[in-house]
């Protein structure tokens, strides 16, 4: 019954100096259409000749390192908060960049500190007093007058990045020596712009071959802040964040464009910087939206000498992709042809399928040709098992890839490393076939997607859909419960808590989901004191809408509940201040619709204890030492259901896909076009009759597939195995 | 070499009518000097004309129904905040009692609800304007309109209590049936406060062969909310707060002495009330002393009575003692002869020995002679094993004994019970003969404490010394530490935010604990923002002071740190903000003074997770899933030692007794008078050179005894057992 399509194209191959044949080879057999060079290796002049459409990476602003090293005033830079120090005397002397790395980082020295600088008394969260303190460029230090004996002083700064994070991080991982650090120069400044056009310009002319030209990326880095070696490698890194957009000059054309002032302290934010897990300020918002216009106006400019030069632009959406947001409302102006994105896991197959305007999405898988993987566990070396590496990433991605189409796929890395692996070869071999299927699948019309309307509710919303901020961070509920939904035959979206101030809650949403730690962008921070949002929510829920809260829902110290929801869910969190209140017992009755399918025991992996029932209504169907973790309650025509937190895992994925369907009222519509084993999900393809069952275990599986009309279908799958029918 | 000493006296036993004979034999058997009633005993002529000293209970607040029927708007009245009610449409209707116990609350119709109510919109927070609601007796409700829809609102209102708490209890628990309800009426009243004069004037003339009036206890109960009994049978609980000592005339007369008015608001505190566990306001501070300087000035009335009729007055410090306040500056004012605990653990007899002003202390031992105890379990019935109930329990409670003296002990409860378990009456013998042994060594003069004074930083400082808010809560640190505080050979006492603000931290201190969940009373709360309890305590440590903080000590959000001495400890904790920042690296040591005796692993119960380690030398001994259970740090000449959190168990208690020495730079001093096995402790009396051994342990122990010349004996213990040498 399996379909045994064969196709080729769609698939992009590392090429390998050096290794000619292999590579042709491997393009004939895995099917290539397009052959990429990585950082780090180069093609030769035989690959290039031969018939494949070659994509070359670049990444402008550590292009030319000449010019940079001839305008060290036009680098890159970002502020930095000193480590504290505790006063002991009347002064303090704070060594700026004690603590962080000195090879990435050099005191900016050229722009007045009194203008850009601030100091804090961090014992009280007060700035110092301008003239209290004074910079000693010589020893990169600033001393603090009349300070309070016993406090703790900090001084933001600004800090040239004199090596570009990404070129460092290759550089030392992959020990290249004594090749000269590449510096980032910032196209904030004409001069630079002009420089970076200049070199596009003439790049252009050098590669002829090239179809491609693949940005690594645009102009930004994700955040990334190293450490003094001696004491840590790593001090800051957040995926999303803007940190490394920062100049006076930027913030000049800022305060004109904006009206109003940006501080250091906007960005320092107490040391905590503006990482994505903290709620954006509306200052922030405005720094982010000014970034965006700007990377978006200089990108357009290169994008378009690419297309002049009759070549396509794609964009790695990893590094360097800060201020170019693909889910915000400006990326379609970029014009860029293509998207590449990195991928371990469904929900990053979602981001990349959901960007608009752009023609071409690809995903690069993973492993990486590379001897060891991202934490340095053996790959392509002994001990490695690169084979069922990509078996099993394969088996996450494709879940997302059931729901939602991607174009191209393709790897990175040395392509040499796959001879000592044969069994890779094949299997790479099967992935780009099942792929090109599903592609053709979905190329055919898109899957049945169950009549059920999910919104996740952060402080992000769309701006961060499938919360892109960083690798999957075990723990987060909200990266844990987005890919749970990356592969459920749902409609999913995200929304902010500004878009409900500005819309109410959209028309048509049957669940509201909202997951996370008290004060995270996730859940939603100061948000939830807004009580237009509680009123929004409130409402919606009561015409007979479905919310489903994880982990601190709503959650924030506020009035007399913590839960801001706690009257949609029945449940509150004990934090301490009702200690004496007793609370009312609690008995889990364990049967229920969103707990069928479910063998063994509920595992949410570090979930949120001490929750309280406020109703004796509130029907709890688990509970753990007293602690409901599963809990639903009835609030006017609709339903809340809480979840004390959630791991991604087969069974709790189910457990989510229940729960959307019960917090909806909508349980009858369950069943159609769903598996019976929860380590297996299907989609089926209407238009052209085509049902996929896939397994995502280690072991052989049988499932049931329950199709519309209310037959069955019983399905044997090896592991990480696929089935296609017509039906 | 074990001393039998053999003494007489310092017991009091609970007669009971009925069982003459054995209340007489048990008397003599247990050495008995005081025969008692009990609540609903009675002590027959027989008894009472033996030759033994009669103990008679007494509560005036509700001994006089008949004056309570006669004048119910002088019963006592107190806050409750009705459930919450969302709003559906314009107006919203509250049914004020609605989950409360209508057998023990009615709405107070009396005094004006304009003058002494509040309503609040609790969405927002914020108060509903009076002229926006109206209250119908008639139904005992509340009508809100223009409502916010959806907003949550709830009322605050006044009711009398209808019916008395313990007599409820005692009456409902055993079962009273149609037994009229006791009423307490409240002596803010004048006349109330003669009719309580004339009630015991009489009962003093009526009771020639009582010789201890014992009060249980003055006037106002500790809070306690009942619910109603479809749903839950209490509803808020706190041994130490003030709730029940409200109404409008004691409000009326606060404005007048302290020139502001306190609002329902005060009290009710979004609905957690003012529990101890909450930080006491400085309004509430006021309130307190307001009511303990009222119930001092009437109380002494009613001993100077008592003392004119040639009777002792003893309390019962367990009911009814609310605004008596043993620790504080007033007791003494009261006069009392004598004064009673309840315990079950080494804290609550250091609670009741450290009382100033009163020359008895007597604990009231348990199991009481009941059924069934506090929890239901069985005791004097099938299934009960009473006199291993009692050897536990004073083999806990006698590890305080061994530090400060009591003078006397006594049983309560139904006699008759003892009949069936001889081991029982064996064993309250030996606990007899023990007390009083030990009461002698005290008396000769005080056991050997080590050269180390270590305060507990609370927001409640000495006013809640050893923590007396209500029984044992495990998990909550401050309990843990105190419980074992109690029986360690240091000077202990309790300071607050208020006297390190006033005074700065005492002369002469070795250590200061600071303990508990961020936010509670224990912790400090807000106290943690105000800067000059930094400074105080930071220098107290860089002068060369200890600290020991356990749990989320001085934990609170604000600036660049959660835990506000941070700089002292070494480490923080990740609360979310920050999970972009990179943490340094975790690695225990394991080896360390503090330690030494250890076996196995650490316990702490449910500690605080998600610790970091700020500077490379902050020393981690022991860790748990990268999260430093232990670690120490130097700051300046001073150290400070964290511990994730507490709980009582032999293993920990050695722990923190190391660890008072560790932080104080006294490891040298530590062994004088210390046991090898951590399931033993013992004390020296030096004026009559007695070495004290003891177990708490139901298996026989060895322990070696290290004595202050460098020797050391070896012991064995029995279970429970004691052991006393002349050395």
């Amino acid at each position: 019954m399996t379909d045994k399509l064969k196709l080729k194209g769609d698939f992009t191959l590392p090429g390998e100096a050096g290794y000619e044949d292999l590579t042709l080879e491997l393009a004939e057999r895995w099917g290539a259409d397009a052959i990429r060079d990585s950082d780090g290796t180069v093609l030769s002049d035989k690959i290039i000749k031969a018939d494949y459409p070659i994509y070359s990476t670049i990444c402008l602003i550590r292009a030319d390192n000449e010019w940079a090293k001839a305008n060290r005033d036009k680098l890159q830079q970002n502020y930095l908060m000193s480590d504290p120090v505790i006063a002991e005397k009347e002064t303090v002397e704070i060594d700026l960049l004690k603590g962080f790395f000195r090879e990435q980082f050099e005191v900016n020295a050229n722009d007045d500190p009194k203008s850009w600088w601030q100091a804090f008394d961090r014992t009280t969260g007060e700035e110092v007093d301008k003239k209290d303190w004074i910079f000693d460029p010589a020893n990169g230090t600033v001393a603090i007058k009349n300070v309070q004996k016993w406090h703790k002083y900090t001084v933001n700064f600004l800090a040239y990045r004199i090596w570009e994070g990404i070129s460092m991080y290759n550089h030392i991982t992959n020990d290249w020596g004594d090749q000269e650090h590449q510096m980032p120069i910032d196209p904030i400044y004409p001069a630079a712009q002009q420089a970076m056009l200049n070199y596009l310009k003439k790049w252009l002319d050098e590669h002829p071959r090239t179809k491609v030209v693949r940005f690594t990326s645009l102009f930004y880095n994700f955040a990334w802040f190293w450490g003094d070696p001696s004491i840590q490698k790593f001090r800051y890194a957040d995926w999303g964040s803007y940190e490394m957009t920062v100049s006076p000059r930027a913030m000049k054309l800022f305060a004109e464009a904006k009206g109003y002032e940006m501080t250091s302290e906007d960005f320092v934010n107490n040391g905590a910087y503006c990482s994505s897990h903290n709620v954006p300020s509306e200052r922030l918002w405005d720094w982010m939206d000014f970034m965006n216009e700007f990377v978006v106006s200089f990108g357009r400019k290169c994008i378009d000498m690419i297309h002049d030069a009759g070549k396509a632009a794609y964009m790695f959406y990893d590094d360097h992709w800060v201020g170019t947001e693909p889910w915000g409302k400006r990326f379609t102006d970029l014009n860029f042809d293509g998207l590449i994105k990195c991928v371990f896991n469904a929900f990053e197959a979602r981001l990349c399928a959901g960007v608009q305007g752009v023609k071409t999405k690809e995903l690069r898988l993973h492993p990486y040709l590379f001897p060891t993987g991202l934490k340095g566990e053996p790959t392509f070396m002994e001990g490695g098992d690169p084979a069922l590496d990509a078996k099993r990433f394969w088996a996450n991605i494709r879940r997302g890839l059931l729901r939602a189409p991607i174009d191209r796929i393709g790897l990175g890395g040395y392509l040499h490393l796959v001879q000592d692996f044969p069994d890779f070869v094949d299997a790479i071999e099967h992935i780009t076939n099942e792929f090109r299927t599903l592609k053709q699948f979905h190329a055919d019309g898109a899957p049945y997607t169950a009549p059920l309307k999910v919104v996740v509710l952060t402080a992000w919303g769309k701006w961060r859909s499938w919360d892109y901020v960083g690798h999957f961070i075990p723990g987060v509920e909200i990266y844990e419960v987005t890919e749970s939904l990356a592969g459920l035959p749902v409609d999913v979206s995200f929304i902010s808590f500004r878009d409900i101030l500005e819309q109410g809650v959209p028309e048509g949403i049957d669940v509201i989901i909202n997951a996370g730690k008290v004060g995270s962008a996730w859940c939603g921070g100061e948000h939830w004191k807004n009580a237009k949002v509680i009123e929004a929510v409130t409402e919606y829920v009561a015409k007979g809408g479905g919310f489903i809260g994880i982990g601190e829902p709503s959650a924030i110290k506020h009035s007399s509940q913590y839960f801001q929801l706690a009257h949609l869910m029945g449940v509150d969190r004990e934090i301490g201040a009702t200690m004496c209140n007793v609370k009312l017992p609690v008995a889990a009755s364990k049967k229920h619709f969103i707990l069928e399918d479910l063998e063994g025991e509920i595992n949410f992996g570090k979930d949120i204890d001490n929750i309280i029932t406020l109703e004796k209504d509130t029907d709890v169907l688990i509970e753990k030492n007293g602690s409901p973790q599963i809990a639903i309650n009835w609030f006017g025509k609709g339903k809340a259901i809480y979840l004390s937190g959630f791991k991604f895992a087969p069974e709790n994925s189910r457990l989510l896909h229940r729960a959307l369907f019960a917090a909806a009222g909508k349980e009858p519509e369950y069943s159609a076009w769903t598996c019976s084993n929860v380590r297996t999900d299907c989609a089926y393809y209407p238009k052209n009759k085509k049902l996929v069952v896939i397994s995502g275990s280690d072991d052989p599986e049988m499932t049931t597939v329950f199709m519309a009309d209310g037959k069955s279908i019983d399905v044997n799958l090896e592991p990480h195995g696929i089935q296609i029918y017509d039906v």
